[in-house]
């Protein structure tokens, strides 16, 4: 995206690209996504407006990368072996530590003002809706397939089972407390659905 | 809410209060929530602004009582016994019924504008989605609690589960799906929550 014309160049670039986005998320958290405006990220991450509209086409665009930078500097701080959900063989308790851990996030405020500003916007505005599932969204979900799917193989998910629909009785209720505030988010919770999802409701044997 | 002195004022008010309702989820259906404003709903109304500001303390309050009427309306065109999940006795039978119609109703154009504009302020605005949380969404959850529970009762859900976490595994797959747009809502999908949840996906016996 950058256009790096040597080390210095490139250094600069990166060192505007990152003020960018830490200014988007700063400004959607503190005055919402709507107010936010590409003048206002510009203004506060001390580039010219036109540095913005030249690397990117919307300011849903701008927001997006930044998340996604977001989150791939927080999975760089948790280690390697962050983009898989492990597999010790005990379906339930990788599903706990990965819906405990998903739980945490939601309650971490670095996170939550622009995730809900990204998630709202997708939820009135399709387009932008479209892009936040493509490139956040369906990568994560698709972890839970590979999980699941390899679950299936050892036996401990039923053969006709749809793993991409199943995992939306891991995540949808998590997405469902997070975004509409029902209840709070807790591991207690997180080892509840993932007991209730694993299990099913009806008594077994 | 209306200071009703006989009949005609009544009607009068009815019928203006009705006229707010629908100029209000018109309104956020076409424009969206952040760009409707008070002015805008008595001007299409054809009242003055002083009724609305008269009858509600806010625009979310106008929008979620008009998304209440609108739910009544319909349930009263349903007919009679809407107000609880159906008890044949045969669990699966029942939630697959009315997560059926939950799906139809994602799916109708009249309500999806309006409930997506109502649910995406209540993502970012911690009190309007309060708000929206108690008097629209929690009640209908109570359906599921009431159902559940009586399930329990006739041994089809194991004696330890809470219904009230325990319903977020059907409506929470569905939130998901509507809010989010990942894949689309069908009857098959919402029997597919009713089998995984109530069965489980580990294999039985």
């Amino acid at each position: 995206m950058t256009e790096a014309k040597g080390p210095d160049s490139s250094r600069r670039s990166e060192r505007s690209r990152r003020a960018i986005h830490d200014a988007a998320l700063a400004l959607v958290g503190e005055i919402g996504y709507a107010r936010t405006t590409i003048e206002g990220i510009a203004s506060r991450a001390g580039v010219g407006k036109q540095t913005i509209y030249r690397w990117w086409p919307s300011k849903a665009a701008v927001l997006l990368e930044a998340f996604l930078d977001l989150a791939e500097q927080a999975s760089d701080a948790a280690g390697p072996g962050d983009y898989e959900i492990p597999d010790t063989g005990d379906l339930e308790a990788d599903l706990r530590l990965v819906l405990r851990s998903t739980v945490d996030e939601m309650n971490t405020p670095v996170y939550d003002a622009p995730a809900r500003a990204l998630a709202a916007e997708g939820v009135v505005d399709a387009a932008v809706g479209a892009q936040f599932v493509e490139k956040l969204l369906e990568p994560q979900l698709q972890l839970y397939v590979t999980r699941l799917r390899a679950a299936q193989q050892a036996g401990q998910v039923r053969p006709g089972v749809d793993p991409r629909i199943a995992l939306e009785l891991f995540v949808g209720p998590l997405a469902h407390r997070w975004l509409l505030r029902t209840l709070p988010l807790t591991h207690e919770y997180a080892d509840l659905v993932v007991d209730y999802a694993v299990n099913g409701l009806a008594p077994r044997g």
